[in-house]
């Protein structure tokens, strides 16, 4: 951000503008005003990095990691490439038992996408094997595993740095129906209230904002009071957060430092669009990372496709990052068949977002499967498929010789009408 | 219609009142407009009926039916039981082999649910064996096959009357990527350009108001120049097509006769508002009957999905009636588990948009869904879910003796903040 603050067009700038079909100069300005966040890929070939925000792609990330039920670091790393051979663009790493250190760095090694991480779940985990507790936990510790993490490699952290003091007093006096559904939220509000301070990520911002220019990591400013249900959603405390982090990306840019912001979490679908362009304007422009939003309470254990729904709206008012939301959302941890249902459920929602946000040029695979469709091209359209090998088995699912589907057999209208527009198909002599 | 327009209030407007909410004279008001239509349920008890348009609830639409591949009643009434059983208003029979008119009684006196049919499809598959080709369809039969429908209780019928010859005639002139993807559509434009003449549907329109009057079914006005790909939407024809379907709406209701309108098929995120409101615009206030829209042509699959972001995006703009869209679109012949997808997607969109339509009422389980999950009442959760069975297999997918789910174990956000908001989770002794 410095560099393009300065005029100065770096290679990763160069890298995401080739990626993206833009301009390395209109590009550098979005990354120099804030609109455009670049996260590197640090243990990629040369210059490797991905481009977040105003104008491009909408990108995907997947969150994997270990929990206390089930700490094994291959399934993890199976986890991710499974995601990102379905196209996310990142990986979190939400590990929460384990050598937290040792499946980060694996992950960090095995991937080839920016790598993003929660420091404080590590801060919280270790405090309660050092020193007994979460709320005991050491001030300068958490700050020393975002070093730790800087360190590493990580392209981005979530960091809950705008859930003040004065913030989650008004949890005591105003009830949620769901209170705090972030869990780094909840680690640091019961420190908050433990010990009578203010949040470490608030008080010592300026800290982390060294360490991240040190060691070149993008902020991404966590919401630990989105809401956790419907009822919750748009209040007084879901929005002074938010204010309260507009002023940390106005620090963080005047540090030259990047960051984009999270949310909204549970939330009516008429509300979206004036929270994202609520973020938007108190953010002003930083890159929008959506968690959900989900549109109802009741869609598990098929909150992918409430996501789905819930970012598709977001992504038309202005969001440029969406969180997979897997069908274990609520229920339990993700297996691999979950996570393969969010990331296709969130990658159909990007794709048919960037049809509207670049145009043309992200609808080239949509005009070859329907010139595949409407040449009974079977074999073109399994391949251009987002899964093939479950679109070859729910095409053969009912055999039919007639070269149309079995939906629709002889009375395909491809071949019915072919006689009669000219086009390539045989005909069925049986109908017309 | 008719009574509505004379100020008298039947016992099924008493009915859908009662079921909606609303007063019967309020929705009296909007039946005789044209806003609202009430479809009848022949063999249900009493005066059982459902509405669909201005102020109710979103309502869904489950296709079944039969094709030449795999001719089985039983399997079709299992798809039309499972799918009444996840919540679809609606089934239509779309059957295209074996008795036609067994499976459709079957149907018909099997389900507690409006039944709706596409007759052209019986007399273009009849006009096959009967004369041998499609093209050679007998005009009178048609409309035999409408009355043949009508009399067995059929409560709605798909009817492509807007496709007119002058319109098709513009298909050859102006390809499109698709052309046309309507199956009854397809018949009717190769009748039209074999014989070259008017389209039945168009021009013996007001013999079938007679028939809608006589059998009291409700118009569902087919949209046969639905976009069948991105590239196609919102062209000339779509428009053209749309604006003849206005006018017959007009007759329609001059006639006293119930009708709603079928669209906008494939579609940019960004065009289905505008078709929405276009819709409401020419037709006057009909409702409108959603097919797809899709967002994007690569979803197969996993269509229902793209129906869903589709379906909640048009929904926001004043559609009413949802058409499931299932998991074999594009590929096949829907079986059980392609319709649990597809009406499950479905449903999530059309709660998602009750709670924007209806507000507060539409949200109480929702509200009961955030209270179980606030005090980890995993029974009340798993009872509440779409899917009970499904839901309950992902939570005990990794065990886990926390209370919590196994995401989170022990870090359970509801039980660390037990202790300081005064919630009544018993706490984790480890973490605190």
């Amino acid at each position: 951000m410095e560099a393009a603050n300065r005029g100065a067009i770096q290679d990763e700038i160069r890298f995401v503008a080739r990626a993206e079909g833009c301009s390395p100069e209109a590009l550098m300005r979005r990354v120099a005003k804030g609109a455009v966040v670049i996260l590197k890929v640090p243990f990629g070939e040369g210059s490797e990095a991905l481009g977040i925000g105003e104008g491009l792609r909408i990108k995907v990330n997947t969150n994997v990691g270990t929990c206390s039920d089930l700490v094994d670091t291959d399934l993890e790393l199976q986890k991710a490439k499974l995601a990102v051979s379905l196209g996310s663009d990142t990986i979190m790493d939400l590990s929460t038992a384990g050598d937290l250190d040792g499946i980060r760095r694996s992950l960090l090694h095995s991937l080839r996408v920016p790598l993003g991480t929660v420091p404080i779940y590590q801060a919280a985990i270790d405090s309660i094997e050092r020193r007994g507790s979460i709320v005991d936990m050491d001030e300068d510790y958490i700050l020393d595993v975002i070093e730790r993490h800087g360190k590493d490699g990580v392209a981005f952290m979530t960091l809950h740095s705008g859930i003040t003091r004065s913030i989650v007093e008004h949890l005591k006096g105003q009830p949620r129906v769901t209170g705090i559904v972030s869990r780094g939220g909840s680690f640091l509000t019961a420190w908050i209230f433990h010990n009578g301070k203010e949040n470490p990520l608030y008080s010592q911002f300026e800290y982390i904002l060294e360490l991240a220019k040190k060691y070149d990591f993008c902020l991404s400013l966590g919401d630990a009071l989105r809401p956790g249900c419907l009822a919750d959603a748009s209040d007084h405390l879901q929005t002074e957060e938010l204010y309260t982090i507009g002023r940390l990306v106005e620090r963080a840019r005047k540090a030259g430092v990047q960051a984009m912001v999270e949310g909204p979490g549970h939330m009516p679908l008429n509300q979206i669009a004036a929270n994202v362009i609520l973020e938007k304007a108190v953010c002003k422009g930083a890159p929008y990372y959506l968690l959900g939003p989900l549109v109802t309470d009741l869609g598990a254990p098929y909150d992918h496709i409430v996501a789905a729904i819930g970012s598709a709206v977001a992504g038309m008012a202005g969001a440029d990052f969406l969180c997979v939301v897997t069908s274990a959302e609520h229920l339990g941890f993700p297996m691999l068949e979950d996570i393969r249902h969010g990331v296709v459920a969130a990658k159909l929602a990007a794709h048919a977002l960037d049809i509207v946000r670049i145009g043309e040029n992200a609808m080239e695979l949509d005009l070859r499967m329907a010139k595949a469709r409407a040449r009974l091209d079977w074999d073109e359209q399994i391949r251009l498929s987002i899964d093939p090998e479950r679109a070859k088995k729910v095409h053969m699912a009912v055999p039919t010789k007639t070269g149309a589907c079995s939906m629709c057999g002889p009375y395909c209208t491809y071949k019915i009408l072919a006689r009669y527009l000219g086009t390539d198909q045989v005909m069925t002599e049986k109908c017309l």
